[in-house]
């Protein structure tokens, strides 16, 4: 390796770091908070030091998201991609996205919810990065959706669109009540209603995991989760 | 009324005027940004004329806070009251949030969805005052859910603050997808899909408004809502 592409690779791995903390730091203080200044302090960094990577304080949140980004597809939406077609795959990315959110891939819950209420008002690059980034992600559970209803599990005539949304809406609901209320146990319940929202939805042709057990065929399915035995779904296999 | 009467009451209308300024500007662009110094320039107020009303951008925030959550309970949740108890009163609930949020109250959206995300990571009487407003409507949300089961509305053993926390989380959806995606059919769609939810939980006691119609019955509901033929629930009463 030449001293230049040495002085390359150690920039790129300088880089790196900061973009970890500062992507850390703004899931759990907001995106607005992250300065130069302030992340230089962070990293033990002079701010002329900072600046040679990041020229501006737009350049710094943008490569921020950026990374946060790259870090959500990696952890969030690529592990999904072994499972099977179908529902397994559509179910992996939720469970994906909640324990992500729960706080096992950023400290402060899911970075891009707290960066949409940060940004939604904010016309510029750094919205539409995340926006971006969030299209991305419904489309991704769009075509799981779709992927689920070719090969059978999912009716035909489910609306990919408006279910991706719906599991999305009741995954972020959960980030909102464990960073505001407290309420860890949000993540486990959005779970269990996730995952009866499927079984609800699931042909016969589905793996034995999303068919609702007889027991639950009453009107209540929330209900049914808390109180039905959990051995009936383990015995329709 | 004597002059130091008039004083206190014309001290009481500016003070509710920078107040329900406050609201607006904080509903669009955050709590944070809000200062003495930017809320005088709103005004047309000197910063030592504000300061006599707020001492500190804490009781600023408080009272912007309070001045939202006052806004809220009249807007949303006391107009519901008004409605049948059951579903009717539910269902007014959720229609009335999803105005709110829709622009109809504040221009920013949800004041206090875009609130949590600011403080939710900001230990103090500000975010407590915000976790306490959520807490409160998720009561009102659930004590609804449970008076629609007593009155035979929805079966008694639905889980009322399961069923709360679903509603809420799929209309803050809606603010999320409004606001970020700019996706203002969102509100509609979540709407429907709510609606629909009610109706698959409702027993045939309840108001024909929330039986599904026979076409409804196959497993995908939200489906059901665009295929179906809007007549066919009128034509049931």
């Amino acid at each position: 390796m030449t001293a230049d592409n040495q002085r390359r690779s150690k920039g790129r791995r300088t880089r790196e770091a900061i973009l970890s903390r500062a992507v850390d730091l703004a899931s759990i203080e907001g995106l607005q908070r992250l300065t130069i200044g302030r992340l230089a302090g962070e990293m033990g960094m002079s701010k002329s030091g900072l600046f040679a990577h990041f020229g501006s304080k737009e350049e710094l949140l943008l490569a921020t998201v950026g990374k946060a980004r790259a870090t959500f597809e990696e952890q969030v939406m690529r592990p999904a991609l072994v499972a099977e077609r179908g529902l397994p795959r559509l179910w992996s990315l939720c469970e994906a996205w909640l324990d992500y959110a729960s706080g096992a891939v950023f400290p402060g819950g899911c970075f891009f919810t707290a960066a949409s209420a940060e940004f939604d008002s904010r016309p510029g690059q750094v919205r539409d990065a995340i926006a971006d980034t969030m299209r991305d992600w419904l489309r991704s559970l769009e075509r799981a959706v779709g992927l689920a209803s070719e090969v059978g599990h999912l009716p035909g005539h489910i609306d990919p669109s408006a279910l991706a949304f719906e599991l999305h809406a009741l995954s972020m609901g959960a980030n909102w009540a464990w960073l505001l209320l407290d309420d860890s146990s949000a993540f486990d319940r959005v779970r269990a209603r996730l995952k009866d929202r499927l079984e609800t939805l699931a042909l016969p042709g589905a793996p034995a995991l999303f068919l609702h057990s007889a027991v639950s065929d009453s009107v209540d399915a929330d209900a049914d989760d808390e109180a039905g035995p959990p051995d009936s779904v383990a015995a329709d296999r």
